[in-house]
């Protein structure tokens, strides 16, 4: 399929899209309305990012692509190392140092209806495109949440664990937020305790503690998340998985949330609340800098393990 | 766009696809990769059929689309009356007395992210397909269901009045009776009432009573379930919406579900359980006949109705 990515260059590059093996521009990126992912949203994503070339936390994400796979009973027909090929087949063609990648596997498409037997492909796209430094005001002013009036799907009906098509919960979710003008919006579930953002974790920080939401809350288990608890225990920093309230999250001293692409943003207002003192907190810059330190680590270890890394002078 | 329509004959004609107002064969029938539909689940639906040329409740049905819409703030661009004509036009150029439709709306495309301000613009999709008459069986011998382990999603969720693209709660309770070899399957609320099926309401007689869960259980308003509910009040059967246990409706008298493709299946067991004397009952029997009266009287009535009405002899 070289022959393909090769004939495309320059007003594409910004954005690829690889379809089953095929890149292609934005304007040809197309699926079937018989896929099922267009259908039902009977499929899977994941979202990652590059730094400086270098796949950031990729067997982290294939990790959490092939539980929510088992849990929907969605059969990946890929091995990791195709996809890998295929993911870094479109980042060399893209050529952009920090590069947004989703992944997208379908259950493929079939004659309507909702059993899942009716397809038997998956259909994988792979979106890469540049992705420009995030605002930094995110991180020296904070940002404002809202606490969302529609409650997270719960795990009985929908897992949040599953990082599926169906996210309309979360778009209403985003939509409340956005016309209150904040940020985001901070989901419950039905026992009123907080669960996640609509794309990223949740966390507090109460004298010197660090909390984040169980998974049993219902959520997403966030790479950044379990990445954050791994280095605070490394560095010897109080930080637990706890249930808490919209009333402990008002009353916390910091806050914050995470996400791959956003890494560790300061949450200085809730429902027009401020928390702490309505600034980036100090343990949060703190856990930033511990997480930045991280990532440039992975790096420069990505540097070194071709598999994972995509040098732009790196031709076939 | 007829001219479009003109040039596919013959190989397209079981099945055409209509693609905002272009109507296409199954193979070019394609959307993008960004569309919200295809990235979230963010689109609404409606499945309609034609008897013998004629559309069925297409008002209904546009009632409950429109209602979806609000429920999701999700603009719909085209008048009920454009949105007839292209179904009409795809209808006219399949030429089938008894044809399958599904009018899908997205939110459209744009750039990712859950923003619903990020698309503009709807992609209306029309799936125009033959429909085979229903398996005689389903109505002479009955259909065994399950009760699903899978909760319906919750009103304070996904309000399952809402038919979205996001279907993976009900594609999960349909792959749990497929693997237990039934017919489909009936899903519960958290508080143990009967909600619906995947895509189908459900209906239990007990002592000459007929009863369906009421819309606050969590459920999908149903076209059929709507006209059933009316008939048999117009024939002073007693018809009530009422909560009810799985346990209640394995001591029903008889069971059946009804959707707007399968009319009235009578259900004669669930979870390996016989319904009443595990054969369809005369109640059953009867409340079809009324609809199926029913259904002929909308079709004579449409056949004096041209905005519903597609001869295969009309031509333009």
């Amino acid at each position: 399929m070289e022959f393909v990515a090769k004939g495309l260059q320059g007003y594409f590059r910004i954005m690829l899209i690889n379809i089953n093996g095929v890149i292609t521009g934005k304007e040809d990126a197309k699926v079937s309305v018989f896929d099922r992912g267009f259908l039902f949203g009977d499929s899977i994503y994941e979202v990652t990012l590059t730094y400086d070339y270098v796949l950031f936390k990729l067997e982290e994400h294939f990790d959490r692509l092939w539980e929510s796979a088992e849990s929907l009973a969605l059969h990946i027909s890929h091995s990791r190392k195709e996809l890998t090929y295929e993911v870094n087949k479109t980042l060399k063609q893209l050529n952009e140092k920090r590069a947004y990648v989703r992944i997208i596997i379908t259950r493929g498409e079939g004659m309507i209806g909702l059993d899942p037997n009716l397809a038997s492909k998956n259909n994988v796209i792979i979106i890469c495109k540049s992705l420009p430094e995030n605002p930094n005001w995110w991180y020296e002013t904070g940002v404002e949440m809202i606490i969302a009036n529609i409650l997270r799907n719960p795990k009985e009906s929908m897992d949040p664990s599953i990082k599926s098509g169906n996210y309309l919960n979360n778009v209403l979710a985003y939509a409340e937020a956005k016309k209150q003008g904040a940020f985001d919006a901070i989901m419950l579930n039905r026992d009123g305790f907080i669960t996640e953002g609509t794309t990223n974790n949740i966390w507090m920080i109460k004298n010197k503690e660090i909390i984040t939401p169980p998974l049993g809350a219902g959520l997403l288990p966030g790479i950044t998340r379990q990445t954050l608890i791994e280095l605070a225990k490394l560095k010897n920093l109080p930080v637990s998985e706890k249930n808490f309230t919209r009333d402990e999250l008002y009353s916390a001293d910091e806050s914050f949330l995470t996400s791959s692409t956003k890494e560790l943003v300061p949450i200085v207002k809730i429902n027009g609340k401020s928390i702490g003192s309505a600034v980036p907190g100090p343990l949060t810059r703190k856990l930033h800098q511990i997480y930045k330190d991280h990532v440039q680590e992975c790096v420069k270890q990505g540097k070194n393990k071709l598999f994972f890394t995509i040098f732009p002078s790196d031709s076939d």
